[in-house]
């Protein structure tokens, strides 16, 4: 990861207003609702230039995109080394990150039908997504498992996709225990890496 | 289905004007991506007054889920008395909807951050997919299928909820044939419906 990018350098006038600018767009979404925040909505509770804002991100979609990818870099779990407890603890936390306020608000600006922002926001989750999961395969890969963990691919059909599916459409009963289920579903199936 | 509904009478004139709105905004959003469509821009295509239009659906967002809608209720494929068959083909079909042009900015519609409009496009949404998988479930079950064909959640989750992801973050590979294999490693599985 690039971690040396200028605007995340800690400390710096530009991370102080980046952090007050996200802190300010996930309360505003939070109290409101994606749909009902503007940019100059944003600079004003966070005590900050409108015209710093649009000049940085653009559009309050490229904002919320922003934040989404900040939001994925950090508090991921440890690794435990046990195949079905990591996805599983990976799926949670996925789950706990989309359902939490705004969260899915976050996603669905990823997905906006702003062309050019769209593929890009989509590459960055999707990037984001795996990142979460290919440490968990490479170890057990590591350690030779058997059998031999799934690939990435089964990973976002079996665990991800039904995630992001029933957080969208609000099914009932999409909790922890479901989550484990469904990983449970996958992982103890005969040879889900062949 | 409510097939009475006087704004569906095949015939009228309120089905004409539908007919045409319906036509110049799928033309139009194949043409300039839903992004770039205005209710005014679909009025002049359709040689509509833009009041009619406000008036009937209010926003770009309703119209494109009432399109999404209309699409949903015909050309299914025949069910054929198979399990597989029948989960294949109407996968394949929902996977072919939502790759036409426009498909998956007609997706993006009901699921947009507008939220009494998305909370209404979004059951209505899943309620269309269910309908296209429950005869499939249903007519298993009535012909005594061994093992028992899989609940209408387990379908969701594992055929579903891939190709909207897939589709939705433009995953290579999404076609057919993946179809065809991603209900073939589900319904060959020992007991999906226990």
């Amino acid at each position: 990861m690039n971690t040396d990018a200028p605007t995340k350098r800690p400390g710096g006038r530009s991370a102080r207003v980046r952090a007050a600018v996200h802190g300010a767009a996930v309360a505003l979404v939070a109290e409101r609702g994606a749909d009902q925040v503007t940019l100059p909505a944003v600079a004003e509770r966070a005590g900050v230039n409108s015209s710093t804002i649009y000049r940085r991100w653009g559009t309050l979609a490229a904002l919320l995109a922003d934040i989404a990818q900040h939001r994925g870099e950090s508090g991921a779990p440890p690794l435990v080394g046990d195949l079905r407890t990591d996805l599983e603890n990976q799926a949670v936390w996925t789950l706990a990150e989309l359902s939490r306020p705004g969260g899915i608000a976050f996603f669905r600006a990823e997905v906006a039908p702003d062309v050019d922002d769209r593929h890009e926001g989509l590459r960055e989750c999707l990037r984001r997504v795996g990142e979460r999961f290919r440490p968990v395969l490479d170890t057990a890969r590591e350690r030779g498992d058997t059998p031999p963990p799934p690939s990435l691919e089964q990973v976002l059909d079996r665990i991800v996709a039904p995630l992001y599916f029933r957080v969208v459409f609000s099914i009932p009963g999409t909790d922890e225990a479901y989550v484990r289920e469904l990983v449970g579903g996958f992982v103890g199936e005969p040879g889900p890496g062949a």
